[in-house]
């Protein structure tokens, strides 16, 4: 009988606190209203205030959109507010998509009383239909101008095809770290995105605070794939608002904020793939070995894209053949010695296969939470997450508009 | 009323010839029979005879099968047969896998009076179990015993998952040219290959063949994808009896060679991506501009391999934003200035969305074939063949073992 491959050991991050929210940290307001801009009234417009520095990591996508071109040119720096709205991306919209994200800042701005300089703004929703100004301005204004809603109520506000909203905080030493995201694959109507949103009250200088973001999102949320599309939309926005510990290089404070900001990044990332569209598992793949964290994250994140690989988890069919082949395709060197557990099932060691139950293995993968390890020569180490390929990720990105 | 984007300007290929088929290629035998390599009688090994010269493309995966690693030490070069085998790929098997494809082509090579270093193997089918050798070689022996099988019981000898077999045929000159192919995604039980095998009477020497087979398939079977993966066994060969024309460079039969050898490959990837797993329509994707053939190339796979394309395609939803996500995620630079034609209804001129009639592209979208046509600034010129992603894809792939 195989031993199941051990887990790498990792120094713990911090824990997290179901309880904590994003307006639960100091320094933070939040504006909920309903513009309309799905046509019937739902909470679309979201304005989170937490005056302070910002960071931010938007779409790699060289059709990126023009709230994400107007955040990326505005941070790290000095940050007031973020509008927020749901149900149009302003991509693929021209120069009067540029025009509309202006606007909307100076919207938000004139009723806070700040430059549309200290305003980021994200839209998720569909493409290549100009934003309804009518409708989104006044929703922004009137947003701005009652900031009596919570981090829960913003969590619906910016959802799109989610099924749950996706929430998640942590406390580490005296400091706050909470946020919320949306996203599950491209989404109804046309394109989808991926928006996270966090709030800190640690004290961090923006361009430093961006680089611990860039550090941290390469391991958490950089390794998510719904469909391994990339949306022109993804924005990922942490704020600080300073009225906590000193978190900067070499302070009491900074240990405790890369520890929290990652457990909270970490988290909304597995809730994300959880929430994948037509999801039924969460699929987790941890690769050890290769040459490097870089390669095995790379190597990790193209099994949890493969199409074979998600389809056999949804047939709950330990079908480890799939996993080597993504390996290969990814060109993983050392699989004539790989070492592998499916669904925590041995199933291969050193490149031979294994003898196994396929009723238990089946079994495995009926659970909730399905990881894939895999072990190969060489110190890297690296993880991804996503979901298995159902009839309802078909049918949600098909039928939608009969 | 916009006008449709104008087809590029190539020179023709040779015209297929629908009743020109690989063994009526001057110089072949084939031998077809059944080692119960399913666990029940149907055609499952093929003996390919064709003394002469051989150039061949195995599968990029690092995880290549034992076949794949022994014909690549093979060729170019001199060849007198091919031997195939379905039902199972000799893949992740181990050194027994190395020595099973040894003594495949010993047993072949002794009844048919050559070396075994003149025989190529291929197999596909189920990874990591053990090739059964004990039925396995003597249906090798039997196939290679009676080359009195022709080139259509071939094509069906080879298929696993595919719902129909794949030939095609063209000649130029006095030249002849004519293959046959199998593949259709990732195929049941485990592990799926593309294999085409191609042979033509042309006088050409393997080193030359090579070249100029390498640079056909760039623009053909490299750009077919089903689902995006790569497998452990993908394999075509071209072999050159030469009892027909002069085909070396700068003789006369030279350029009938380069036009017939590159119809037959694109017609044999074009039946590939059409009988793709689950499929309902044939996607082709044309890339106009770009700096270089090469980046057009792989931008046009890019959108033939977005899952939302596929499923848009599935759903008959002129769903164009789709199209531009996968460019902006590949990276394509001028998409603010993109022309974009979706199943032959202009929705995009220089990056502007058009009205469009939605029920118009709708019904568009119903064709067999579907075409999205993009245009971009810059000399570049690509293609690439796939098709929609349907529930039946996922049922393939997620319940056979049901």
């Amino acid at each position: 009988m195989t031993e199941p491959l051990a887990p790498p050991v990792r120094p713990p991050l911090a824990e997290l606190d179901p309880e904590l929210t994003w307006s639960d940290v100091a320094g933070t307001r939040v504006g909920v209203t309903s513009a309309g801009m799905y046509g019937r009234p739902r909470d679309d417009v979201t304005v989170l205030v937490a005056p302070g520095t910002a960071a931010a990591l938007t779409t790699r996508s060289s059709a990126a959109s023009a709230p994400c071109r107007w955040t990326r040119a505005r941070v790290p720096g000095p940050c007031d507010a973020v509008v927020i709205n749901a149900g149009n991306s302003n991509a693929a919209t021209g120069p009067e998509g540029e025009a509309a994200v202006q606007r909307t800042a100076e919207a938000a701005a004139r009723v806070l009383g700040t430059t549309p300089e200290a305003v980021l703004v994200c839209s998720t929703g569909v493409i290549g239909v100009p934003l309804p100004l009518d409708r989104l301005l006044p929703g922004v204004e009137r947003a701005a101008g009652s900031l009596d809603a919570d981090a829960t109520r913003a969590a619906h506000a910016i959802l799109t095809t989610d099924l749950v909203p996706k929430q998640a905080g942590a406390r580490a030493g005296g400091l706050s770290v909470a946020g919320f995201a949306k996203g599950s694959g491209m989404i109804h109507p046309n394109m989808g995105t991926m928006l996270a949103f966090v709030a800190t009250d640690a004290q961090v200088e923006a361009a430093d605070l961006q680089k611990l973001l860039g550090e941290i999102a390469d391991r958490t949320f950089n390794c998510v794939t719904v469909d391994g599309d990339t949306s022109t939309s993804d924005t990922l926005i942490v704020q600080a608002t300073g009225k906590g510990l000193d978190a900067r290089p070499g302070m009491p404070g900074r240990a405790e904020l890369a520890s929290a900001l990652e457990a909270v990044c970490r988290e909304l990332s597995r809730m994300i793939a959880r929430d994948g569209e037509g999801a039924e598992h969460l699929l987790h793949v941890l690769i050890q070995g290769t040459e490097s964290d870089a390669i095995a994250r790379e190597a990790a994140r193209a099994v949890c894209v493969s199409p074979l690989v998600k389809t056999a988890v949804y047939g709950r069919d330990p079908n480890w053949g799939r996993v080597v082949g993504a390996l290969g395709k990814a060109g993983v060197a050392g699989l004539d010695v790989l070492d592998l557990d499916f669904a925590g099932v041995p199933v291969l060691r050193a490149g031979r296969p294994l003898d196994f139950d396929e009723a238990a293995a089946s079994a495995a993968l009926a659970q909730p939470e399905v990881t894939i390890h895999a072990r190969l020569p060489g110190p890297g180490l690296g993880e991804a997450w996503g979901c298995d390929l159902t009839p309802g990720y078909v049918s949600i990105n098909a039928d939608y508009r009969s």
